[in-house]
């Protein structure tokens, strides 16, 4: 549904578990956002300031897709991931 | 979507915003919760202990219609929502 | 600058503090709401499911008309707000 | 007793602490939980969204039970686990 | 279950939501309370120093059971209460 | 004084720190734990479920001699204790 | 015990529940706090920079005790207060 | 000491409390904030962004000081200070 | 843009991740501090009291810029940053 | 200045981070702490039952002097310290 759009609030590089081969992993990391964008499953992803965490917007049909797509990610295992459901806002003129 | 299971924490009846007609409002809180899951919609409802808060499954098909639904509760202006998005666990046997 | 993209985590509308002409109100927020979002000030706005709340994204030149523009909300007195500073991410495609 | 219905909200798999054999313990754990499905003590069991965490509904007869049920699951030293005593709720039809 | 032994921690006598007859009321809670007590079903009731709090031991059959008993308490709509499940320590020698 | 009744709340046995010989400090645990037990200054120890914590009641003269007590247990290095100082209900019928 | 030496943390004063004859109530504050000064009873006592609160040792025999002692301060109804127990230090040269 | 520089977060004006006057009010302590800025004692004073609080640098020779100043704001009794004691950076360039 | 003031409440150099070659890091550190304070962008730089923690002022343009000083500081990998918006205060006389 | 009264809130001794030569350490602390008690700048320290922190009153003339004063401290590069600024009590008779 494009209206589940959950917001994901992970650090995705965290410096507690470096994984052995990082600069691989960036490499993938870019590649599989760049896809998920490419298909508007991703529409927005913002860097925090001053962190390595992000703020996404993700828009999916269902929860389990939400799930599939976010430990789809290389490095979900790492990531510390809050995902706060988004519905229409009766204000917005989207 | 009936992965779409959010988890509602709310104070459904708060001691500190008392509704004029508390009788009136209690029955048709009852009458829609009762709707609600004849219609399949909230197929889970549990009291927390010692508390006038609930644990509740919501089944819907999005956010948006979730929205609809917790805002259409007679009480929900005092309410305190907490929605966690719920997805099939891959050791569950349902 | 299009990089300031800060997060409105507000109660817009808190039933603690229930202005007097609520009707009157509402209208107010949402012509002003309108107004900012076809100046293109406020590009994104989402509710957060079960709550009063939002999640915005504002796009504007420096903290000074940040300040401005939330202060300029007719409901601001009553709402609770938070800002996070996003910067361009450098996996996103946009 | 049936109303004896906690909720488990617990890391399952840390990432801090993956056990040498993990491939082992996966297996373990999805056999105890079928099992423990099966017996009916464990009616409820879902996925958080975007985490490795899960909520559980336990049926058990009393407390002591319930703390040999979840100190039997496999991976429990590696777990965090909140118990949300429940009860039935007035407004449930079920 | 003799094992059911959750904690109160209650503000029993809240500053902020004084009763009308507040005579009336603690006469009321002390023989209450003390029909439990001699009932043999809250065995422990202890004050948290400089705090209107206390700390009980409930000695229950099951959980719908512990919340009648807490809901039957005269000042339960006044009281914040947190609920511990209990069960019996290996090392005790009780 | 027999007032003297805090609660610890301990990890008594945590997964990040594990002993080199786990059954040699379990065995003087226990042992430690059933001497006091047995002098009557550790009246009453329960299990919170779900977790390696507990719950106590310490019965001691002093804070001094409450200090020295718990840094005798074995794994007082390994512990997270928090004490509440407790004092006679005026509601206890004991 | 001169050992039994908790730390207050109140706000002595709230801004939310003013007494109604403010003057009478500060000058019973005082005369309370200064008798157990005097009487060795409240060997400490400072106030909190930019707060209405203090930090103050308080030098009782017992946890009843010290429970009397707050409960007959004259503000104790409008006090939030948490102790926290202390004892000899090692390295102290007292 | 002009290294005493704590930081003042306080909510100057307070929905919650609304002086009766208050353009009294907001006159009187926009003036006793030029005095103690052209003193030198409060060099720093800035907005945080979407609040009423301010983030603050203080600068005075000793904690009874910086409590006098505190609280001979007008607004004083409705604010939530907190202080944290700064001292000077070794990178410092200052 | 001046107004564009975040705070920095970072950790700069945590005793838990210990960098290999601390006197070599301490020096670059120094060194680009006093870089971007010579280049006016870091104009406030405090110690606070008692922890390896700084509260900074920082003057850049957008929050893009401020991301890239951020993440130029030879320690960021091992900082925790927290960022404030600040914006020019109607009190201010600056 | 004797107003200068902060309070050190420090895990001393902690058993993540455990010092090569412990009893060397112990040794250089206690001496360090008699030191500063017998010159008048820690008049008060006392230990927080069951845990390895302490309470502490130190009396310095500046926060420049507080820091020095504190990370002079042998084990400071293990401690967790937090400050809170103290002045006289009008209550106080001292």
């Amino acid at each position: 549904m494009d209206d589940a759009l959950p917001r994901k609030n992970g650090r995705e590089h965290s410096a507690r578990h470096p994984p052995r081969n990082r600069r691989s992993h960036q490499g993938r990391r870019k590649k599989r956002a760049t896809e998920l964008q490419e298909a508007g499953k991703w529409p927005h992803l913002w860097r925090i300031v001053g962190q390595y965490s992000n703020i996404s917007i993700i828009d999916v049909e269902s929860n389990d897709e939400l799930h599939a797509l976010l430990s789809s990610l290389p490095l979900f295992p790492f990531m510390t991931i809050q995902v706060t459901p988004l519905a229409k806002h009766p204000s917005s003129i989207v």
